[in-house]
């Protein structure tokens, strides 16, 4: 293959590790070798099991034998309904507690898969192999699982920490320009709460270079890590991670609601940073250059999204369902600079509304 | 109120405490009042609600306040169904992570209460108040939670250790003997994989004399706690808690299955006993002497099933569901003498039928 086991990266995200690098899914079959007696099953979409799985087989013979279980793509996947059918598929192919689950493909198959492993029986393994740039600096580590009810996203979940999460670069390859910037949101993220010069980096890549992207992919992936390690309950650090997905997760609801107009996760996460670098303005811990400059990389990557004052009420609405509240009001992961995150700032809705105004004036002009 | 908060027991079991005794409600309010800001809620079904609550609202003013949420009584409130409805009535309630719920009723409550707990947000708090002989000796201690799908009894479940579990003995003054002797089969269970002499102690037990019978729970209380703090995640000792309970778990499916036959758990798992101790002899493990003892007690205590030969190929069907299972065959928890287990004995389904015939022929008897 021309790699070497040497070439790997391990980083420790807490209760599991994260892997990277040209020799990782080499890694992975040395890691399943001992474990015999163990079924291992492949959970992925149609698109991960076509364009993935044979990739995957070929570097993890271990895996050769493994029954595939395939959900649609995309987030309606990640549904009670769906759980059921996967439930009842291992418990037709007599899945016991010490089966294994392989997880392939973007956010939505980690997230719903993850919330498989955690329940079935109460609890088997499982290993994350994210497809997707999303997936591999963001949704496969930390151990977050969860699925959608009644319009609310990971309304129900549960904290399961995989064995391990690969992460194996060239799976991107399969992915267009839309679906990178969706993941390049998050690494966006990772900089302004945590590393200026990542942040200047990332706005500076050319996306379509998986050489040039894979140092900044590790770099994402070792931030994450790093704060999932020190909070993995989000009871205090880990809430930095939500810069920008306070408003974005409202504007993601109601964009779900509407017509034809469906904004990916790293979409709305993009107008959620540009607004909630504004309130941080606003609430005078971020100097105005820094706003600016935050605008500016964001819509210069992202497509402007028009809202009207009138959706103002309901992305509010939608708001108010997200798992970061308490005590009834808002509380905002905000910057005090590019590269620094304060969190559990109260904010109020009138705020959100100016924010939300002046996120529509700015993509106006 | 006439008692005092020293009048009060608590076990360690690992995960969390088990608080027995006169004061033990008093003992709970003073838990709640430090928990300001946290929204409390109250699952029960209509049976605990009506006869239960009004007790606990006058010994817990902090829960007066509390919301309550009713299911229906029996084992059919375990599904997903039931789940989906009441994490919808938590987010019309709008509880947020700070919020606490009060489990109020057997094991079918607790289990499906602990569920909703566990998964709701990624996990919110609760505390359980068991209101039967079953609930306060086993169902919940220990941090098991699950729901039935697809006839498979617990199928889908997380390990979610409430903050505590308060063992109230006036509440079982609302069951009838039947309910009783139903948790009665776990004492007997915790006897016999245990403490020879808790066996016996229950064998000859008043049961309708709260007074006598409220030493017992606590031993028996005691010995599930010891067993679940040693081993939380049943990777090994834990297992000497389902003796009985792989054959019982069949019978009890299968039982289901019928018509207006079906057992409660603690009657299969009477019956389960009954074979699981013949299988000890069988397997050379255990005395005769001691063999036909247990099965003198049980027989006593609990009416005869009536199986038929030719239910045994649909009962080892069940059986083969069962959770306990690994590598295709069945494990047993066996017993070497009254008062001490193994667990992981492997057992044929040639054996499974023999001790199935055994039960058949002593009850025809």
């Amino acid at each position: 293959m021309g790699t070497t086991p040497q070439e790997i990266t391990e980083l420790d995200a807490g209760g599991h590790p994260v892997l990277l690098g040209a020799a990782v899914l080499h890694t992975l079959e040395k890691q399943l070798q001992p474990l015999k007696g163990v079924m291992p099953l492949v959970l992925g979409d149609h698109n991960t099991l076509q364009h993935c799985l044979p990739e995957l087989l070929a570097h993890v013979p271990s895996l050769r034998g493994a029954a595939t279980i395939a959900v649609e793509p995309g987030e309606g996947a990640k549904s009670l309904e769906v759980c059921q059918v996967i439930w009842n598929h291992l418990l037709d192919l007599a899945a016991d507690r010490q089966a294994l689950l392989v997880t392939l493909g973007g956010g939505v198959v980690t997230d719903l898969g993850g919330f498989v492993a955690a329940t079935y029986k109460r609890g088997i393994r499982s290993i994350n192999v994210p497809t997707t740039l999303m997936g591999m600096v963001d949704a496969a580590i930390g151990g977050k699982t969860g699925i959608d009810l009644a319009g609310v996203k990971n309304l129900i979940g549960a904290f399961h920490p995989p064995l391990g999460v690969y992460v194996h670069v060239p799976f991107l390859r399969t992915l267009g320009k839309r679906e990178l910037l969706n993941g390049l949101a998050e690494m966006l993220k990772h900089g302004l709460v945590a590393d200026a010069e990542h942040f200047e980096q990332i706005a500076n890549a050319a996306l379509h270079d998986l050489d040039a992207l894979a140092p900044l992919i590790q770099r994402s992936a070792a931030i994450k890590a790093a704060v999932v390690r020190d909070d993995p309950r989000e009871s205090g650090l880990r809430k930095v991670l939500n810069f920008g997905h306070s408003i974005g997760h409202g504007i993601e609801a109601h964009a779900w609601e509407g017509q034809g107009r469906a904004l990916l996760h790293g979409e709305a996460i993009a107008i959620g940073m540009v607004a909630e670098a504004w309130l941080s303005w606003r609430m005078e811990l971020l100097d105005r250059e820094q706003c600016d400059r935050i605008a500016e990389v964001l819509l210069k990557l992202y497509p402007a999204h028009h809202l009207e004052s009138s959706d103002n009420h309901r992305i509010l609405e939608l708001m108010r369902n997200d798992k970061k509240n308490a005590d009834g009001g808002f509380r905002f992961t905000l910057l005090n600079a590019i590269g620094s995150a304060r969190y559990d700032v109260p904010v109020t809705a009138a705020q959100v509304q100016e924010a939300l105004e002046y996120y529509r004036l700015l993509v106006r002009k």
